[in-house]
């Protein structure tokens, strides 16, 4: 899916009417804005001049204290040394593909991958090898073939990027037993590691699992953290941990990409970590998410016909549906806006055209009503979809939507006395 | 100079002690610290969780807007169209390199450039021909040789980058003339100008002259503008305008190195031109800059020694001074810092090792007394070196520093005896 469609799709589902479920938006709207007030009024009050002046290419050493604070909270030990905040996490997959790959190197990715970093690995020229992933993660063992293949090719991964919890776009986490071969193959092979991790503190149920950062130490395995999904998106702030030579490179891309992160944003988390109970607000959040998240299991268990399969997540932001082979979702994704529903197709999760009959379902940033209504829309033009491909084919097997009457496949005839 | 002695250096002038007229700061302790407080209530009180959101790619509606007001206020028009708003200019530079070049692509930048220019250029594999400055900025005589022997040699720049206005490092203004000039040579040629104008409206003296956009009309010449100088660099908000077929590409690099720039930033913006008169702000920096400046012009003729130069900015925050060939200023820094001064040596504004007798001298960020004591740090150190070598080649003239007694330069035993 080409990166100017995505954008298309996103100018479209700006529009009030459409219930979008293909953003990655948290819900700002559960932040209170007195606290906001508060926080700022601190820094007018003790450090303006600072907040509007640039910064330390590397960040705020207060702000990395915070960094660490949020990288605790999963059992991570951090030295503020080996960090840099970015704008963003987005800008951390831009300056680890920036300084690690030449054109033609190699990455490593989860099939399907975050849609974010596609543009980033086609714009310098990364040849992404996608490794499957099934309900506990990426097979790990699939990955070890792929490493072995390029080995016989003389080819070297640079790194290989993984959202091992909560996986964007497929919502599964891999499992213990996969992390840790992960690092030891990481070690075995003197492989980096890029781990993407912007979800974790969003579980919804079970324990949780030590990230791949904790498992390793920090020598192969580079941190992405980010603040969008635990506090706000709007601040852009994220960070980086990675091995001194690799930071030293990243720094050197900073400076040049936009010199400092925003002072203004990492003294606004400075305050607020100093001033409210973050862990309170990200359990505020969590509830909110897991309400919404089982609406939407519940949506589609009634409106999605039974040739459909999806995921389920126990955290994050994301659940990852497949629909019959005979369906293009870009296809699809067309008709769905005609009833003003929105979905990000499978295929912009890829760089090998695979994933077209699937798609992404966002269900944190629209509440209860608009998660069901939106599956419902949905469910109606795939289970349409599906009964026209039955009558094309022959097949007429009738698809009744639960809680809905048997779908009557309309003849031909019929259809075209509808459309006048 | 390598970008990674700039760091060391950028972390040496953090320290208390050191008078730093390295950096390129703006004074932020200039903005009333109630104006923050009542535009960070504004947006807590109606527009709290669009400011902690993603927001569009592009930048906000409302931002926009303001952007074309500080254009307008150096009589451009611009249609929001045509603009994508970015983490601070500095993020246009990397945009727009990444978008036009590719390794061994030329660009033409003015002699000495913007220090912060080089490492961008570099990243990208630019190849990057400078063309010599004067009083009146750029030789556009010689930047036609220039393309004539490129076009000779077969190349055609992917785009000529210039700061015509208050020029960093060198504090020079393109003339009329040559700015009407250069926009024809764009037209005639086909050629792309990025005009770099962070400093625009930070005039001392004189008359306002046409942007480069203003003259072209936007056909060939792209514009970057930064709110780091008429307002903050800690909210690290810039802009670009350029022809759409560009501004399309642009914008896929932007989605991939950041999302969008921070809409809290954005939103800070549009509620301070709101409520406060922004161009009052600016005439105030402008009465507190204008006075520094000539502050540093009186105490560089009372501590340079003779055989320096330097320039006479009309605005913006730099002074560039040029001292005998003999003399290296980055060596020189090391002699300086050790006397808690700073400056940052010419070299860093070369990409092929001139400007190694050069220096830029920063006059926003201190107040009057520092930046007298600094330059009277810096004269002192060259002077010693200007004597020293006097007595190495045999040349003894002594040099007198007005306000000082004449310096007397020791002999080698007493030098040693000094030492000790």
């Amino acid at each position: 899916m080409k990166s100017s469609a995505m954008r298309d799709l996103m100018a479209v589902t700006a529009r009030p009417e459409v219930i979008s479920l293909a953003g990655g938006l948290p819900d700002t709207g559960t932040f209170p804005p007195d606290t906001f007030a508060a926080v700022a009024q601190r820094i007018a009050a003790e450090s303006c001049a600072k907040a509007l002046q640039y910064g330390p290419t590397e960040g705020l050493g207060e702000t990395k204290d915070c960094i660490a604070e949020v990288m605790a909270a999963e059992n991570m030990r951090v030295d503020p040394e080996d960090m840099i905040v970015t704008t963003g996490g987005q800008q951390v997959i831009d300056l680890v593909t920036k300084t690690l790959i030449d054109p033609g190197d190699v990455v490593v990715a989860e099939g399907p991958t975050y849609p974010g970093a596609v543009p980033v690995f086609c714009a310098y020229q990364a040849e992404v090898v996608q490794v499957e992933m099934d309900a506990s993660g990426m097979r790990v063992d699939l990955l070890e073939d792929t490493l072995e293949r390029l080995d016989r090719e003389g080819r070297r991964p640079k790194f290989i990027y993984t959202v091992p919890t909560f996986q964007n776009p497929a919502g599964v986490t891999m499992s213990l037993a996969r992390r840790r071969r992960l690092v030891q193959i990481a070690h075995e092979r003197e492989l980096l590691v890029l781990e993407d991790n912007p979800y974790g503190l969003l579980r919804y149920e079970g324990d949780a699992l030590p990230p791949l950062y904790a498992l390793d130490g920090g020598v192969y395995v580079m941190y992405l953290g980010t603040f969008s999904k635990i506090l706000s998106p709007g601040i852009r702030m994220g960070w980086v941990v990675a091995p001194p030579p690799v930071l030293e490179k990243i720094n050197l891309g900073k400076q040049g990409a936009d010199l400092c992160t925003s002072t203004l944003s990492q003294l606004m988390v400075q305050a607020y970590f100093e001033r409210a109970p973050w862990r309170a607000y990200v359990d505020s959040l969590t509830e909110v998410y897991r309400d919404r998240r089982d609406t939407m299991l519940d949506a589609l268990a009634d409106h999605f016909p039974p040739q459909a399969e999806w995921t389920r997540p126990g955290g994050g932001l994301f659940i990852w549906a497949t629909l019959p082979d005979f369906i293009d979702t870009t296809d699809l994704l067309a008709r769905a806006l005609r009833e003003n529903v929105a979905f990000v197709p499978g295929e912009a999760a890829f760089l090998d055209g695979r994933g077209r009959s699937s798609m992404r379902l966002n269900f944190s940033a629209s509440d209860g009503e608009a998660i069901r209504e939106g599956i419902r829309r949905i469910g109606e033009v795939v289970t349409e979809q599906v009964n026209l491909y039955g009558t094309l084919t022959g097949e007429h097997q009738a698809v009744t939507t639960p809680g809905a009457d048997v779908v009557q496949i309309p003849t031909p005839a019929e259809r075209s006395r509808r459309a006048r």
